[in-house]
């Protein structure tokens, strides 16, 4: 390989404080990088990207204000990052060689990138069966936030009924499957009549339903759970929300995972919620997370969601975009309801 | 005493789902009681009262519809019931005697009442320096949803930043100077210069201010907490709660204890919270309780309480009115921003 390649990589030109974000936010760029041993600092790696994950929280890092997500703003004129299944193809740390594959959680969107080694989350073993693209869903954002949703903030018993909106995404499919493996019943709402298929037949679902079909959500919910909803693990937020908390049994655990309707609206503009008082007759928690406060959890998560794979109990569909070019479009992608699963750039091979 | 006494009584005569309850609702009448000891059945006591506790959540008991509060609904044509002091009159019970004043959560808004002798929290010492008003105050039901929201649910830290909304009511008042023990900064909102001036002078507040004045809640709670906001014990709902969400700090906890602002309107009149995203980013558990699910705790409650009250730490105000007759009046007035501190219908002494 020569010692200077050519790197494309997106980097942010304005922020995006409502609607969906553009070439007039986000621009691609080629950018010379050196491969020469003496311009890589100690413990730091080169590396190319094989595989990007696409996650709606990087929305929260464009807005350009600390609102909502509250979630560090991507730089100015910098390559924003992402998750990643990487390459090394120099090493400067002695723990890790050329060709080894890692995940790290904060790469830059580009084909070629140096990365602190401190950065890697993992190195990744290729001969256990497990698909790369799974070590960005089941095993990677989605898989850990839909693991905190149900194990650690949602906690159903055997028999709860769950109920998991935006169910054949990232997040839903790999938490209605963790739900049935505690013995629940799992309800599901999306966006078609082929993923709601799709949910009962892969994913395990108990059931699910239409949301742009069934659009009076009260009845819906009135219909797949008269025996009212125990956990909620919301995906959505808005009217979804506002319905579930009509549905909601006592001393039920409503986990905040994100609020995908909302995410292209100033808040001001966003759908209020106005029956939040059910909350206090019904006793009703709803709590807020974010991954980083639980990275100390993340071996006990890749542990239990590597065996289940492994076992055939987590099954994973992936969108598989090609290119590095396809990012913006993957990434707007996800607010049109156009996916099923986890949806991820390829770069290299 | 003869053996048969005229009782005046409050009743529900129709269901108010929306708007202030009036006489068209709730009316009072006149009923004879036997005092006859045949007529009195075993482990009851015949009891007068003395004291009648009136609280907000009995709002939520003549809607006529399990929505917000689910709390169980009075039955047509039958006496409304009360957290009251009574004094017995007759007993069918060896462990209670005449003269023995009671505290009771559930009993009839009357003069004169026949309760089981199982409904009875506890015998008041009389010698022990609390007034019998504080028995409904500070020791009852707003003393205690103030020591779930701030000891079990708020679990403030010392130094942590604590906001209490409808700070001079019978709740807020309590819940303040709990902070305050834990060594809080406090700060309270409420409905009028006086009130601010009462909850700083008299209930220990860092600060206050006026609702009715600062009407810019967002300003307001900038101004207040340049540091963020840790503990809000919500007690009124809507706006106020949405603009608490623009400034909580990372993990910030909101004990939901009522929501005095949306009682009276049906839920899809309610005011929508439009920024529950902000839940997500910070990480904050919002959380609904009731007393019933607490009544294991009620004995360390106490504890905690006398002790505080005795030692000078938890003051209190109250408004009594008099006559039975002042009941619904009394309780209408919670509503109107009218009152400081507990309400309470004194009906005989």
């Amino acid at each position: 390989m020569a010692d200077l390649v050519e790197s494309k990589e997106w980097y942010l030109t304005a922020y995006c404080p409502e609607g969906v974000p553009t070439t007039d936010h986000l621009k691609l760029r080629t950018v010379p990088l050196s491969l020469d041993s003496d311009s890589i600092p100690d413990n730091h790696l080169v590396v190319e990207t094989l595989l990007l994950s696409v996650d709606p929280y990087l929305r929260g890092r464009i807005t350009g204000s600390l609102e909502g997500l509250f979630i560090s703003q991507y730089q100015l004129n910098q390559a924003i990052t992402a998750f990643a299944v990487v390459r090394v193809i120099r090493s400067k740390d002695s723990r890790y060689s050329e060709g080894d594959i890692l995940l790290c959680p904060s790469s830059p969107v580009a084909e070629y990138a140096i990365v602190p080694s401190s950065q890697i989350a993992r190195k990744i073993d290729t001969e256990n069966g497990i698909s790369l693209s799974d070590y960005l869903g089941a095993l990677g954002v989605p898989g850990f936030a839909a693991w905190i949703g149900i194990e650690v903030l949602g906690d159903p018993k055997a028999g709860s009924n769950v109920f998991i909106s935006a169910a054949s995404g990232a997040v839903g499919m790999n938490a209605g499957q963790l739900a049935r493996i505690r013995g629940c019943r799992v309800i599901g709402s999306t966006g078609s009549d082929d993923k709601v298929k799709l949910i009962k037949e892969e994913f395990g679902y108990d059931d699910g339903f239409n949301y742009n079909k069934e659009t009076n959500y009260d009845a819906a919910l009135n219909k797949y759970f008269p025996n009212g909803i125990d956990v909620y693990l919301d995906n959505v937020g808005g009217k979804m929300l506002e319905a579930v908390l009509n549905h909601v049994n006592k001393h039920a655990r409503i986990p905040l995972c994100g609020m995908i309707s909302q995410y292209n609206k100033v808040w001001t503009e966003r759908e209020g919620v106005r029956n939040l008082l059910n909350m206090v007759g019904k006793e009703v928690r709803m709590e807020g997370f974010m991954l980083e406060s639980y990275w100390h959890r993340f071996g006990d998560f890749a542990k239990d969601m590597e065996r289940y794979i492994q076992e055939g109990k987590v099954k994973s569909k992936s969108k598989i975009n090609i290119g590095i070019e396809s990012f913006l479009e993957s990434f707007n992608s996800l607010f049109s309801s156009s996916n099923i699963g986890k949806v991820v750039v390829q770069v290299k091979t």
